[in-house]
């Protein structure tokens, strides 16, 4: 199947007029993050600025149908721009190398050398990364945690992605998959987590444990869930985190309350964290951040109730994400230029 | 009252006839390992060989008492040898230059600059150092993690100590204290800790927390407890982590079953430190060692059960550290050899 998708080669090797001030912007890269249900592309130059960005459905689970759109996407974005590198950000845990993706939850990459497929249809060097790590490393470049020597970050989606950065470098562990914060078990024999276990924390900080409290709380039919089941006409199964959020930020105080316990859990987690890494910052993004304050406020109480040591240290600041939900393709654009050490 | 120390300077400005070998060991460090009770002190060469070795009980908790008895040990120990520089261990947070001693639990040490102090007493460089980072870097210059570039060492006595080796180096943080692994919540709403808060690992996973289960099963006068109380004459106050790790180690069911207890908990506890941290290899050791594989076996179930993305990924190898009870001073001596970066 491979042999469809015709490589980018022939037209890399033409300067073509419409490059967009190629001497001003020598080194642009782009950057692709792909998630369980889009695929986001985008031109990212050496500030961190998304010059030109594109956005495709997720093509399913199939290897080289995702490699199909990567070069669509790249061969798009390249008739404007002259692309010096291409990054790659998936939920998933990469080989140390950036060659290779040796487990992708969402996709059907087991063991796949993506790496050297896309260098060979894209002509330009590509970088492999995971998508917390593309996150983190761009709110460490360009975003709050700017310049931070000791960086934890903490993308809340469906479930928590976690990625520390230590001297300017992201530290991924041994065998590449450090950073897994969202599965600390933080209640044992608590709920039961995708990857197999109980009680992760993912199951009490995310969006996807927000949306499982509210539909609990709206299944209780309590009064006090109300404007929820009105949010929905009735149908208990629409309730979502997003939902959650919405109705919080209108006031609903159920939704508050809801967001509430989630930011609890969240800033016990991080005080877990705190006594093993003790960062000098976290940075907090991902989807659920949409709550804000609503969300921070109850995180940064329970953070500083629970830090253990509490008194006798510095508390590290708890900051929201700046760059929004184009971290992850800005981080990956500028890993594929500033490949890991 | 520190003007009663008399500075040791006037002896090291000569060579004396007793000293061993200099020309073959030109860098012999004194480590000193300061814990509750003892402090253990030692002339360790550049292979990490402990040469001789002095104990002292701790003498209260005055620092200017803490600093005579060291003076003490060092002014001992340099009659036969000459000692270039001198590492102390203790349990606390020191600043990250190895100069001050935020906070030491059992101590009376608050932002106390010991290392002036010492320096001026002993006229050698100082460097002070927490005894887990201690133990760990021992551990991973001449014992059981010799060379693994990430490294997880667990000291269990009656608490928890941590410390992560990276690339060769202590991670100890943006504010000098991380790796207190031990207190990670991992039961929220569990067993109250001295550190203040509830469910902290130490609980479940330490000497303590075995003593603890151990006089609770002997006070439920259940049956299964009759050896253990046997042992104490009865008296369950004097049940003890060590009691019972030697009962088990004769073979008493109930202290092999408690020990198998505190394995699992230490167990998932590692699987939390490998889903955040991916070490290559644990090194776990203190004084629950003892109890060997009796307490590893149960442990090495629950990581490889509890261990997120298993499966999937290398399983870190679970090793037993091989230094002993002098890892915390070979470490610290050595240290002042090599001090941090």
């Amino acid at each position: 199947m491979s042999s469809e998708i015709s490589p980018l080669c022939g037209e890399t090797t033409t300067d073509r007029p419409e490059i967009v001030n190629p001497a001003e912007s020598p080194n642009l890269a782009i950057g692709i993050d792909i998630g369980g249900t889009k695929v986001a592309a985008g031109v990212v130059d050496e500030q961190g600025t998304v010059l030109a960005e594109l956005r495709r459905q997720t093509p399913g689970r199939d290897p080289r149908a995702v490699e199909a759109t990567i070069v669509e996407l790249v061969s798009e974005l390249g008739r404007a721009y002259r692309i010096a590198s291409v990054g790659i950000g998936a939920a998933g845990w990469m080989d140390l190398s950036g060659s290779t993706v040796l487990f992708s939850p969402h996709l059907a990459w087991r063991n796949e050398p993506l790496r050297s497929n896309l260098e060979r249809l894209l002509c330009r060097p590509v970088m492999l990364t995971n998508d917390a790590d593309a996150a983190a490393w761009a709110e460490w470049r360009f975003g709050a945690g700017r310049g931070e020597s000791r960086l934890v970050c903490i993308t809340l989606g469906t479930g928590i992605g976690g990625a520390m950065l230590m001297d300017g470098r992201i530290e991924r562990g041994q065998f590449g998959v450090a950073g897994e914060f969202g599965h600390q078990v933080i209640m044992p024999g608590g709920h039961r987590c995708e990857c197999g276990n109980r009680g992760c924390w993912e199951q009490y900080a995310s969006g996807n444990a927000l949306g499982r409290e509210a539909r609990e709380l709206a299944r209780a039919k309590s009064p006090v869930a109300q404007e929820i089941l009105r949010a929905v006409d009735g149908d208990v199964e629409a309730i979502t985190g997003a939902v959650i959020t919405e109705l919080a930020r209108q006031g609903d105080p159920a939704s508050i309350e809801l967001i509430d316990d989630v930011g609890g859990w969240l800033g016990l987690g991080m005080a877990n964290l705190a006594a093993a890494l003790d960062p000098g910052m976290f940075v907090v993004g991902g989807g659920l951040c949409e709550a804000g304050e609503l969300l921070l406020e109850p995180a940064r109480r329970a953070f500083g109730r629970n830090l253990t040591g509490r008194g006798f240290r510095p508390a590290a600041p708890i900051a929201l994400a700046a760059l929004g939900p184009r971290a992850g393709l800005i981080g990956a654009a500028d890993l594929s230029r500033n490949p890991p050490r």
